[in-house]
């Protein structure tokens, strides 16, 4: 798998039943150019969450074919379950990896809702990057009321779709398609029980408040670890790389009498973040990506000739 | 490109004629499982240093018949270069780099050199890993006296060939093979001119008086921008790793009063030590490589089902 890299995490409604979620998983199964890494079924939520790398024609092909499956298999009229949802194929959120700027996959999002409603009659919202409308950026404007308060209200312009009908799928319901940027989950241990201290780090560099830019931090318990956390999302490692919020964090905690105990990268991370903390910390100026053999072999580079 | 992968660096010795550089050259591209990194031909040195990565059989297929097409073109006996050299293919050292243990790595260099003195009749000599006397391990004894000196003294029984008849092949020589590990080039530059700090320094962290294991380090002049270097070779990043040579310069030059002013990392490097220095930095004690997105797409991993 080489060159143009994306990934996705499209979410089902669909957590219980083991034959549909394997119909829909089952796309993503030795396809070259898609890499399925991880599927998530949770009966609690009744939700299916996929986790796919790839190239981005495969990776729309093969989840235009799994999301034909879902709006097949799952009712929403039936559907129960914790999570907040607003169609059988819930969210679709597209995420640039490597060699593809934002634009790109704003237009590959926008290309696979046209197809997927063309499809299947679903009709489509465009979210966060992928908006056409600001109010539509965030998700959870989109999927106010969920599934049910949608039925009645797809008729108002404010709630009509991006593409499609003003009519939600009787059984499918509607899908939100977005492109945003990889999220990193960083959680910062602090060596004290006092959770106000956590609170008030989460606060300081937050971006809501005046932190630091596309951070989300709270702060949280962790009482049987007798510690208390400072548990954030980095939504731009770019902008705000990890380096750089681990020593806002250190110094916020600092000026409180209080030390790192430990920090957690929960779930999955790009390369890239760890490499520019290791450059940043090792002090390698003129560090590039390009020199680390397992970048070089996935950027599919020919050999440069390199003699005099 | 999934699974096991080596590198390997093959030194050749012709650096001046193009036809026979990329005669040599070209088994190694467009080959499935073979990455062809990087060629450097260096007329002075008349030698051409290859950078291969990739799965073992392929790597030393390719490998074998690019070595046929130096035996056959390049002729020790009028070959004349600022570098030593005993043979055509004078070099061939294997580098373990993901999902093989050394000892595999071993395997393969001596499979390789059986079937390349089978081939060409060509003398081999293992080194370093895959030495099969202990005085051979360092490549400079394998190689003292040069082509020159191992025609005369190839009779002798501390100079006999570990595969094959002990004489040189009349044009081709000798061959070394070797099994090492991955080499990081790693230069710390100091903020001072005073050179004998940098080499007290260097004599303070290599391993040959006292310092790091596997670290080989000098003080080097860096007249012309003000500063000095303590140059290093990590020859086993796993057992000293960046970020702890780092910081043993960095104490070793504040004991004396200077700071560290940036870093080199020179070449390439593997993704580990990268990883290694980030996650050591970011106190994230429990990382894991497979956490990284681009290291599961190399390590061809099947999807873990995580539902409950």
């Amino acid at each position: 798998m080489t060159g143009r890299l994306i990934e996705c995490v499209p979410n089902f409604s669909e957590g219980r039943r083991p034959g549909v979620i394997e119909a829909i998983v089952a796309p993503f199964r030795g396809r070259p150019g898609v890499r399925l890494l991880d599927h998530r079924a949770d009966p609690d939520h009744n939700r299916l969450v996929v986790s796919l790398v790839g190239e981005p024609g495969p990776v729309s092909g093969a989840l235009l074919e799994s999301c034909r499956t879902a709006v097949a298999s799952i009712d929403l009229r039936t559907h129960r379950g914790a999570h907040p949802r607003i169609g059988a194929v819930d969210v679709v959120p597209f995420v640039p990896l490597r060699g593809m700027p934002m634009r790109e996959c704003v237009e590959l999002a926008r290309d696979f809702g046209r197809r997927f409603n063309r499809e299947t009659g679903v009709p489509v919202y465009f979210y966060e990057d992928a908006a056409m409308r600001p109010e539509r950026r965030k998700l959870e404007d989109v999927r106010r009321g969920q599934f049910e308060a949608l039925c009645r209200e797809i008729g108002r312009p404010e709630r009509a779709p991006d593409v499609g009908e003003p009519a939600v799928h009787p059984s499918a319901g509607a899908t939100a398609v977005g492109a945003r940027r990889f999220l990193v989950a960083f959680n910062v241990n602090l060596a004290t029980r006092d959770l106000s201290i956590a609170k008030a780090i989460a606060k300081a560099v937050r971006a809501s408040s005046g932190g630091l830019p596309d951070v989300k931090a709270v702060g949280v318990d962790l009482a049987d670890r007798g510690m208390v956390q400072v548990s954030m999302n980095l939504t731009d490692h770019e902008r705000s790389p990890m380096h750089l919020v681990l020593e806002r964090v250190r110094a916020e905690a600092r000026s409180r009498g209080v030390e790192i105990a430990e920090t957690e990268i929960y779930g999955m991370v790009p390369a890239a973040a760890m490499l520019d903390a290791a450059a940043h910390y090792l002090q390698a100026t003129a560090f590039e990506h390009s020199q680390v053999i397992e970048m070089r072999l996935l950027d599919g580079e020919t050999d440069g000739e390199t003699g005099r």
